[in-house]
């Protein structure tokens, strides 16, 4: 698929039908996230890749917003360290690297949907993380049930001239 | 270009011919980002569109680390409010924006490197900012002076398959 038209069909799916993903493009949506960038290159994150109905299932009750990974064909879940110093950079590391296997989840027509994590002991538990890692985010995989990822026209958005300053505020 | 290649493609690039963006190609990058999810869909960033040269050499002041800007062909400048209830969650959703910011100008044969924000004041002094709001990041956009954009082989990352964990860490 064109760039633009990945871009401009990504969208939040939170409902999915029963398809599975291949391997080979689930690793090619983790090495999209492998190869973001990252604060001095530090790659603070660990992915765990989940396909697993139970598993998905259990990690559904983490939080009341991640309902959606019961019926989502995969889960990856975004690791980091308990380095308090990296803490607030890291987050924006993660939006990086969550934003660029979303892109390429589009550019395969597969859905993505993000979720927080309520719940660390048992995400903790189910992920087999130890002590000193924690589940920051959930992010869920699969073809779309309502409709195929195609490109939006009019997204719901701010409009781009509030949005966007030319030169100053 | 295709989706894959330019995801492949992007790399941090801090040293740009002098050759100016279009403003259709600027526009396009920032529809990238205004397109981005964000948590809830609060859209918490503005972004300052900067292609002055004067002004991009001053901008290149507020952090060490920013040097770059100096000689790229424009910048963006993404601004924040003081909530501090989305101060966290919204470094995330600005790690998203400009994730899709610097895929699309890939996707366009052109570079991007951020960089973060030292000095707020002399920021927003530039970017005539009111009071409320801040700098978090500047993404500097240009031609490559060194070598074209084209899919990186071995990218500089942690291997694949430490990363990647399957189904339990």
């Amino acid at each position: 698929m064109q760039t633009w038209d990945a871009i401009t069909s990504r969208r939040n799916v939170r409902s999915y039908t029963g398809q599975p993903i291949s391997p080979e493009h689930l690793d090619q949506i983790l090495e999209a996230g492998r190869r973001a960038p990252s604060s001095r290159n530090t790659q603070p994150w660990d992915f765990v890749l989940v396909t697993d109905r139970d598993q998905l299932q259990e990690l559904s009750k983490v939080w009341v917003g991640a309902g959606h990974l019961a019926s989502a064909a995969a889960a990856v879940a975004l690791i980091l360290g308990d380095d308090p110093e990296h803490a607030r950079r890291a987050q924006f590391d993660l939006g990086q690297a969550t934003m660029s296997m979303m892109i390429a989840a589009a550019d395969l027509g597969i859905g993505s949907g993000h979720a927080g994590v309520g719940d660390q002991e048992l995400a903790g538990q189910l992920l087999g993380l130890p002590a000193d890692k924690t589940c920051a985010f959930l992010i869920a995989f699969g073809y779309p049930a309502d409709r195929p990822l195609a490109p939006i026209k009019r997204p719901d958005r701010r409009p781009f001239d509030e949005v966007v300053h030319r030169g100053r505020w």
